[in-house]
């Protein structure tokens, strides 16, 4: 392989051969999520479902801004030496996130990957600051229980009842500021990108709207596969792999077709679906959902446990469910798609 | 500027070191575009509005799927040797992309950046193979008048009078294979990306969707200020300016809104959704619209003037107008955002 070409690994990874530093992070969330366990990890839990605003559409726009905001004020950047936002959320053309970002003035691209919006951001965010691109860019993934219900699947106000297998989506954003290392300052204080494993459209036929897991887990399984392959590394070479939304259902699912390929992932796997809530007391049947809860986990929980060293690296995947509610009311199927990001952080005392 | 950050230029642009070339490319609309005064350079013109599928959303599908396809096929490059895909449509939850590029295999970056989405698609491709992440990939964006206006504005069986300011959602898809230079190979028999000025969010307040020109064109006189500023030249450095969808109603505006800022760009200037359609016996009131119609306008048209070598250097405009139908009914206004990219042949006889 010639020099220009080094950092690909295997069919679909990228290994960075200078590995950009997440330098701050912010998460915020919602009433429901902030009385979840993990509620402590995140920068703010707001009350108010609209967020101050006049709609649940407009209220996550204000989350997306105030996160975002907030993560550059934590970076010590300033907004204008910010040179690209990656950003995306679950709102048909991606309005909320277009709303909340139109105060900064700052170039912007609009990412679609259902629930593995987060990965997707990311993955383009680490892309660009390792090419030398930018020196610092934004990367932010949001979803709001009203506006998704509504868009999704029904009026909140019709009280229709849900399956067991029905997730809920996340009222929750996340945004991360990456900078751009080197060999002189290799920002190994930092949790780091180090590598990426980008996904392909996954369909294995499920049709069931309302539970989304088993039409995403097959979608993970392959990109896990794919990344485990591609780096050439066991399970255990990871402290956590860490799905998006899989859910209890999905993670079943996951875990069984990684079996029959050889991969047995159950000691290393966590769900953020499952971590958000306390399904037994929250009522939330399967599990959070959303590309926020990737978004807000990782931005909150996650990094929180690798920057205590409690966990030196993690594989984080989320996923995402390829339907609108035109192409499900026509009776297509809901395919699957999910990208994979190796965060580390430097080993030390714990 | 250290080594590393060479190819930043200005603002928000990016001059690339070892520029991509765009190897093979595919065009493929439906009978209104056929029937229009580009209808020679397209590589297919379809009169099925599904494209023999039994709706429009899958007919669009099938489009993207065709013109991937095709642009594969043209390449001479094997299907499993692009790396990735970058695309995108104007479907909620981009089901024309996703379903198209199920049967692909490659992995996928889905894009939303509404009718500016083959500007970012294009630019994130070439960022990707310039920075050595990957040897070919492969850029794509579409839309289609039937599921565009079922989901945007009313049923087609409603028959809804159009004021003239409104435009016409093409029925088209453009695709790239984009293949990384080098040194010892500068590609330079085909046109190559150049650099690329990525746009912001701008909102001049404009709230009437059936005057996306109006909403677009401050996006677009933004986007190629900063461009022309951040390079250094003056209008006259490209043979032509081109921009995605204003239509007639836009372009005044974007003319004015860059004389205002010291820009003449009249001469340069045209507009694909002036030039897919004849207005006047078409009846398509102030032009073509939908991110189709600047990838195929692309795609046929202006890629073939660029190998013709009758210019020698286009700058490339898709503008985008960022509306959902419940911001707009929730009476937000319509911001607009564009991506500029630069494309080249080099001179030689004509």
């Amino acid at each position: 392989m010639s020099e220009e070409f080094q950092q690909i690994v295997g069919k679909q990874s990228i290994r960075f051969s200078t590995p950009p530093a997440i330098i701050s992070r912010c998460s915020i969330v919602g009433e429901m999520e902030g009385e979840g366990p993990l509620a402590s990890y995140f920068d703010e839990i707001e009350l108010d479902p609209t967020f101050g605003q006049e709609s649940w559409e407009l209220g996550e726009a204000e989350m997306v801004r105030r996160t975002v905001s907030k993560a550059i004020a934590k970076s010590g950047i300033a907004t204008e030496d910010i040179r690209y936002i990656f950003g995306g959320d679950l709102q048909n053309q991606l309005v909320g996130t277009t709303f909340g970002l139109k105060e900064f003035n700052i170039p912007l691209f609009g990412l679609y990957g259902a629930c593995s919006t987060c990965g997707e951001s990311l993955s383009l965010a680490a892309m660009t600051v390792a090419a030398g691109y930018a020196k610092h860019v934004v990367a932010v993934t949001s979803s709001h229980y009203g506006s998704a219900e509504k868009q999704f699947r029904f009026p909140l106000e019709y009280g229709n009842q849900r399956p067991l297998s029905a997730t809920w989506t996340v009222t929750g954003s996340g945004a991360f500021v990456l900078e751009a290392a080197s060999k002189e300052q290799p920002l190994e204080q930092y949790p780091r990108i180090m590598g990426i494993t980008t996904g392909k459209v996954i369909d294995y036929g499920v049709r069931d709207s309302m539970n989304m897991g088993a039409c995403m887990a097959p979608a993970a399984a392959d990109v896990i596969y794919q990344c485990l392959e591609d780096f050439g590394v066991k399970p255990e070479y990871f402290d956590r792999i860490v799905t998006g939304d899989l859910g209890k259902v999905g993670t079943e699912i996951l875990l069984k077709l990684l079996r029959d390929n050889g991969y047995e992932i159950g000691k290393q796997h966590m769900d953020c679906g499952v971590e958000i809530f306390s399904n037994q007391e929250q009522d939330t049947h399967s599990g959070g959902s959303g590309c926020g809860c990737s978004a807000a986990t990782l931005a909150g929980y996650l990094l929180n446990r690798l920057e205590a060293k409690e966990w030196h690296r993690i594989l984080f995947v989320p996923t995402g469910a390829l339907l609108s509610p035109i192409s499900f009311n026509e009776g297509e199927s809901i395919p699957g798609i999910a990208h994979a990001v190796i965060i580390e952080t430097c080993k030390g005392d714990k």
